[in-house]
């Protein structure tokens, strides 16, 4: 996430109680998890193998669990315990419904069109913003910094933003890692009933201009759904999963996290996918592969008891 | 859908630019796609290789899009594209949640039997009715148009009458078939916790007596299913298809589109229905087949990698 | 269930117009399914081949159709129909929702602990109590009776302790089974949105310490899930089943009623688990099995049609 405004790193170390390797008067412009920083942000490391790859990467600050000699460029936060010192900050920039929940459904500052229409028991959080023409429907709750476009339909139930499942283990104990992502729902998108849209762990998940969902879809954190898709009841996609335009899903398929899914493929009802997938065919069964050869197996797979005698 | 009284041809014609080809001084009595037309409805077709079907149905109206002899007894309404007309027509005499959504949870023209109860944060759309006895428990909405019978139990969270996810393609987009349907709950059904059942597109959803569905339960548009059936736990049936009376779905059963179950038929766990399955028998498998000689290619499997060598 | 306070037996005989064998004074303390009584429970049974083993359980009170010698030490309610007896009483000491449902959302008789936070549009029960740090998102209904404890996290459109889908049949008709169960979700326990976990038929659905289940997760009644368990998106568990600590189900697997998952075992996504499974292995495929013999087989599959040739 992008902070509102900047903040000095002097403020970010007292709010952790972090040692400052670097200039303490440097702005923090956001907060992110290694996958998602650019110039600017502060992420976190405290696992000696992936050192590396944070000091190296575009964050400009890091909080890490040993003093190391900084990279040209990055300040370093010392703290014995980067994870936790990561989420508290999470939970001190990303207010969670906080600045109106207890007596009203709107937040202060959600943005509304004039010409959408919020129906009876919605909820919406902080920073929400909908468009033009745009419906919700009953009971829909919106949690904070969700973008909604023009002449998108959300059906009753639906949690949109949700925070992400996602845990880091400690010992036999999973810690939540607190979300401070954003969700993007573009113009002309349709999302049924009981549907779940988690919102990114730091970055963003989109479903993208034209896509339509029917009841009770499930959508990861952080993943990218193209233009005109199409996601029959019960779909399932795990986390920073990537589906390419005009794919389309029957009902129950289940897509696991971080794959990609090419454009135009077609996924029967059921399958599960368990790797990314080529655009511009058709797949079938669990795990998915090309619907041809699945039904070839299944066909010999049926003449296999004549066969064994 | 019929309308609530019928409405001149020319009344009609004027809403959607149409010219007439016929008495501008008939009643059009209700507006319905082409698998629910009756006498006195009006219906749509753009594909000339349908005209025929349209023109030989029992609508006395049918929008079109090039002018044509009319047949015996009907009527035309031409119009360049006929889709948009229908829906024009759908949205202008079938309104959503309108008359009262911006104030009220329970529409004024919604019926609710004295005896029935009704918990919070329900929302209760225009024209429905609830019997005798009826409990509808929290934060369940229930769309325009719903009929529920006497003794019906609804679980939290649960959606009834969303509309259809049901689409025209036009080039690479989807354009939405505006639903004008309805839901029809008969007597002693339990429907469990956060189930969605979405009305028909322009016909009737229809749960029979007796039926029990347990937790998120996704019924299709337009689906009929017969009595005393049991679905259990995250079931999903695709748009009209038909189950007969006293079927058993066991948990995450998927149930094809436009496909008919038998009456009497058990479906084992986790299965998918691809076609029409005869009632009285057994079935399992994805896809569903005769659980017996599903299971004897299961067993022949399990010896297949020694059968190899 | 246990009752608020003891009753005596005569007050309970006089409610559903039973006849006495044993002493009216006696005070029955509990009401309970056969599988779940203790002594000063009252329980039923209706058909004779279990009379044995209803009037040999713990039960000090039997509801019975049929005046038999009662065992030392129980009584018997002679009835006609135990079954529609036993529901009459749950039904009577077990209220739904009723003493504040028409104008308030929150029971009087619930129990929220200061520090934690309940957002719009939430329902709780009678008896229901919240603890420590605690919170629970928009539009979340707690039914009555469900006990939860510290830092536990409800997302949004969740349903606990709805009733069990759990039915007589009789003829060909289902009568509900009433329930009067509770749940107790303990402590760090976190729940995505549009979870449905349902109460026990009379017993406890327990969620272990630590646990963290996804969006759409279905926990059917009685089930018991240990500690620091991961349930995906979209897993079903149906009722009475046992999962120990440490287990991980990924995407929509499905679990029948009455196993027990060990220690450790990981399912993997899509998997329908239809008998119990031992800890500390790798488990799928539909029905599950262990993960090296279910691929050794698909690989033989995918070299049958070659095989056959």
């Amino acid at each position: 996430m992008r902070l509102k405004e900047p903040v000095a790193l002097s403020t970010i170390a007292n709010l952790i109680g972090a040692d400052i390797v670097g200039d303490p008067q440097e702005k923090v412009e956001g907060i992110n998890e290694i996958h998602k920083v650019d110039t600017g942000d502060l992420t976190f490391v405290d696992v000696e193998k992936y050192y590396k790859k944070a000091l190296n990467s575009r964050a400009s600050f890091v909080i890490i669990n040993k003093e190391v000699p900084p990279p040209d460029g990055k300040s370093l936060l010392v703290h014995p315990k980067p994870f936790d010192a990561y989420n508290q900050l999470v939970s001190h920039f990303y207010k969670v419904f906080d600045s109106f929940s207890l007596n009203e459904v709107i937040s202060p500052s959600a943005s509304v069109h004039p010409t959408a229409v919020i129906h009876q028991g919605v909820v919406l959080g902080n920073d929400v913003t909908i468009g033009e023409n745009t419906v919700i429907f009953p009971n829909v709750v919106v949690y904070d910094n969700v973008r909604i476009g023009k002449n998108v339909i959300i059906h009753s139930g639906s949690i949109i933003g949700g925070q992400a499942f996602y845990f880091a283990k400690k010992g036999q104990r999973y810690e939540k890692w607190h979300s401070c992502g954003s969700v993007l729902i573009e113009n002309n998108v349709e999302i049924g009933s009981a549907c779940t849209i988690d919102k990114g762990v730091s970055g963003i998940t989109r479903i993208g201009e034209g896509t339509k969902l029917d009841n009770q879809v499930h959508v990861g954190h952080g993943v990218v759904i193209g233009k005109n898709c199409l996601f029959a009841a019960q779909c399932g996609i795990g986390g920073k999963t990537i589906i390419e335009d005009d794919v389309i899903c029957w009902g129950q398929v289940g897509i696991t996290k971080d794959v990609r899914i090419g454009k135009g493929a077609v996924i029967s009802a059921q399958s599960g996918v368990s790797k990314s997938l080529e655009g511009g065919k058709a797949y079938y069964g669990s795990p998915a592969r090309d619907l041809r050869i699945v039904q070839k197996e299944l066909a010999a797979l049926r003449r296999l008891p004549e066969l064994r005698e």
